[in-house]
């Protein structure tokens, strides 16, 4: 049978090439995005500018061509205030799980920016049966993890325009669920806080809050087999 | 208790700008991304660049700093002559759940390039436990989540490098464990096909072969509330 995706179809000259300046701007969004808790209360987020960044998360790779992300925009700053008390209930819980000191600098950092920023964006995940999709047979996984990649796409696109995107992953999803009218099957999978930043940090607020540090590169790479690390001392 | 998270501590200026040039080279690599199958069997991927779009797959956020993706980087060939047999049994169960017409048409698309691209990476997520992470309490999938939004750090920068980039799901999950020997508790969660592309297609392969069609971007957006869609007639 012909191959109907063959790419000899194509004009051979069809790879755009990304001059150096662009291949650095590439790297430049990935290396100097942050994940922004501090917005400035002034600053309100332009639809225009909204509509790329969604149009970019759009633009995603997604299993099978299946886009099954949905983004609902959260602009009702009462909704958003509801939203943050859950926040507040679940960081109550997962202090709890740290020993005494861990626990007081879990309380000093700030996690979220809810309500000082102008947007959020709920972005869920339609996974209610229509059919066979394409790629999902052996890991039907894919689906929510294309909605991943739509995230990243976003928030390196609002690098790029100067805008700031934090994720809050301390929010009850039952809460999200009822907030936003998410029918069942219709999961949400990540809460976005979008506006314009305070300031973009030289590293990671967790690395500069000494909460974490950041692995080198070779500690994540394996060749050929996973090695396991060798256990801390 | 004070805040040591306060970016009032950075510079006022600390917010870099993106360049017009450089805003639209990050919106061409979204843009021009693709899911490349068809790779120059010529080509080898020199290590230096592989290191750089690792390193951008390192560079994205992860969940309380949590760090949980692990990149196998495969280049035996035998290893991945085994892997894509694992990808042809796959193939043909997937085919039985589509009606003859799509059956064809599914069978005649080329959906992997295991062996033709000169390295494979599978990224994998270390899920054992080490303790509590922060941000994970409401949401424990945000570990798996993080390295989703890697594997699109690592495809973005591929794209402006020319590296083209496959994503095989149709692939047993017990296959790469065995084959790659990873140990319970660290899932292989994407298997990627890297190397230089014959060509980086207009529009998508599924799109260009009539398999779907790309959503308009009002299809996915919702406002403060989600509405389902009609149904299709």
């Amino acid at each position: 049978m012909s191959d109907p995706t063959d790419p000899a179809i194509l004009e051979p000259d069809a790879i755009e090439c990304f001059d150096e300046p662009a291949r650095r701007a590439v790297y430049d969004a990935i290396a100097l995005r942050r994940d922004v808790r501090h917005f400035r209360p002034d600053a309100d987020l332009d639809e225009e500018v909204l509509t790329r960044l969604l149009a970019a998360a759009h633009a995603a790779p997604s299993v099978g061509l299946s886009q099954r992300w949905r983004f609902v925009v959260v602009r009702d700053r009462a909704r958003r205030a509801r939203i943050r008390d859950s926040f507040l209930r679940v960081r109550a819980q997962e202090a709890e799980r740290f020993e005494p000191e861990r626990r007081a600098a879990y309380l000093a950092l700030r996690l979220e920016g809810i309500v000082d920023a102008p947007v959020n964006v709920c972005v869920a995940v339609d996974e209610r049966d229509r059919g066979p999709i394409l790629g999902t047979t052996a890991q039907p996984e894919t689906v929510r993890a294309s909605a991943y990649g739509a995230v990243q796409n976003l928030w390196l696109a609002a690098r790029a325009e100067g805008i700031g995107v934090g994720w809050v992953s301390i929010v009850e999803p039952a809460v999200l669920r009822d907030e936003l009218g998410l029918p069942v099957g219709v999961e949400p999978v990540a809460y976005l806080c979008v506006g314009r930043p305070v300031a973009f940090r030289q590293r990671s607020m967790l690395e500069e809050a000494g909460w974490g540090r950041r692995l080198p590169l070779e500690a994540v790479v394996h060749r050929e087999r996973f090695v396991d690390e060798p256990a801390e001392p």
